[in-house]
């Protein structure tokens, strides 16, 4: 039986949570299967998504910004695919360095699969990370129940579809325990969709993440639901308080340059997501007991 | 800021999911707020309960069997109640304590509220645990979604409702997102409703445990559906191989001592539950980060 154990931590932003695994050697050999049985919530840890720590000095082609960003923030999906960015899980990973001492407190940067990103732990607790760039694309639509929503495309390094509920429809009615639909051309690759209701005097979302499900906040999400509404409002830059089923997050959106704030290719030049990110617990767990006999061909395999 | 740390160990049996606290000195303090910020699946560890691991010579009123039962099994539903009896979370209980070096593989005996039960931990890895006799008292309903189910009432140590769907009637297909409807004067303390379809050759469930939800499995309701099988056949004992949707187990039951087997009091003598049981990680949780708020008063608690 295999007896290895891989150290990992849990911690959430705004219950948006994640299972990180510290590989300081960059040796962990971390496969859609072994990532799946981690996120079960279940017969695994149970997780949004699973976050691999590792030196950027150990990452193949990157060593060149290892000086500047030390650490590579190493992001895969509950369902075991690859992302490029989680704007929640960043903050928990920027926690995490910190906690570990790995990282000194304050401003740094660290590397991700859609580039350098610089995190900023303030004193009071928040976290705030650099989001990039947000392009508001077009239009499109999502099926949910039978119901057609119109929305925002918004590219925040990944696509994103906000789409503002009608007057008196509740966004808790929403039944989000299946994909919503969407257009194929437009989104060949599935897409994140938020459903916001802004009518009570704060910005409201739910939101289904392609890959996972619905989660309780989703940072890319916010960040795109926030730059809805300014692009709306036909402002450039600005603050918005997005509040999502698992908590509050603000989201700060600062001017493109040259942007002419009105034209289809409009945007803003890059964002900010501040919010609360804790560590609620740390330990070994056993990737031996968390494959099922079917996974390993061994039915001792999975009673560790 | 409090930087208190409790150690725990998260396991499971077929996917029903439990947080282990080993309390060797009985000096932990429990309260429904901590074991509910536990069990919470985002914002916490997640499980469907937590089981404090502590002496039994710690027990006030019980010091008198730590001799022949050295470990209490203090059981907490997610909701925060105590419970008397888990069978899934004992045989989890069971695996731990031989995994940590307190107990012996073999047989051995432990304190739970409904009284001293017996262990066995066999050499292919499944933990066989004795859950106490069974009582069939009569028959009552539960309704879901407008639809009225007849079941069977039977005690095993808690109250279940063990209903066989009708033919045709898709177990899948049953919403158990809310609690099952039931008679407050046959269950003034609720319910654990059990959805049975044997009309393919096997027994398979679906489970609402009351204080909980929807569940995986649950042990007692296992034994509850294995004891409807027999006593409906009209046997007084068997053995009983009943799935649920995160796995299989066996039920063994003994014929009661004077058992006539056909008044309404009928029943079986014992029951035995064996199945897998698996620990998938082990560390420490920190509980200031999982107390929000709200329950510390001071938003620091929340952000360790």
């Amino acid at each position: 039986m295999d007896s290895a154990r891989y150290p990992f931590v849990k911690g959430h932003g705004t219950e948006n949570d994640f299972v990180l695994l510290p590989d300081p050697d960059g040796t962990l050999d971390l496969d859609p299967v072994l990532v799946r049985a981690i996120c079960d919530r279940r017969a695994g840890i149970g997780a949004d998504g699973v976050i691999r720590v590792v030196p950027t000095a150990a990452v193949p082609g990157h060593q060149d910004v290892a000086g500047s960003a030390p650490w590579f923030m190493d992001y895969r999906n509950a369902d075991g695919s690859l992302a490029q960015m989680c704007g929640n899980g960043a903050r928990v990973f920027a926690r995490f360095l910190v906690d570990a001492g790995w990282q000194q407190p304050g401003r740094f940067a660290f590397l991700t699969r859609a580039g350098i990103r610089t995190a900023d732990l303030a004193a009071d607790g928040d976290v705030s990370v650099e989001m990039g760039p947000v392009r508001i694309v077009g239009v499109s639509t999502a099926e949910l129940a039978g119901r057609t929503f119109t929305g925002t495309v918004a590219d925040v390094g990944n696509p994103h579809l906000v789409c503002r509920v009608a007057p008196g429809l509740r966004l808790e009615g929403l039944d989000l325990s299946a994909a919503p639909g969407h257009d194929p051309i437009v989104f060949p690759d599935g897409v994140n969709v938020e459903f916001v209701d802004d009518s009570a005097g704060e910005v409201r979302m739910r939101v289904f993440e392609r890959g996972v499900g619905e989660t309780r906040s989703c940072g890319t999400g916010t960040v795109a639901v926030a730059a809805e509404q300014l692009h709306r409002a036909g402002r450039t830059s600005g603050r918005v308080l997005v509040r999502v089923p698992g908590g509050a997050v603000t989201v700060t959106l600062e001017a493109a340059v040259g942007s002419d704030g009105g034209t289809p290719e409009a945007g803003f030049g890059g964002a900010v997501l501040t919010g609360p990110a804790v560590l609620v617990a740390s330990g070994e767990l056993r990737p031996a007991a968390l494959r099922s006999p079917a996974d390993t061909g061994a039915a001792a395999g999975s009673r560790a």
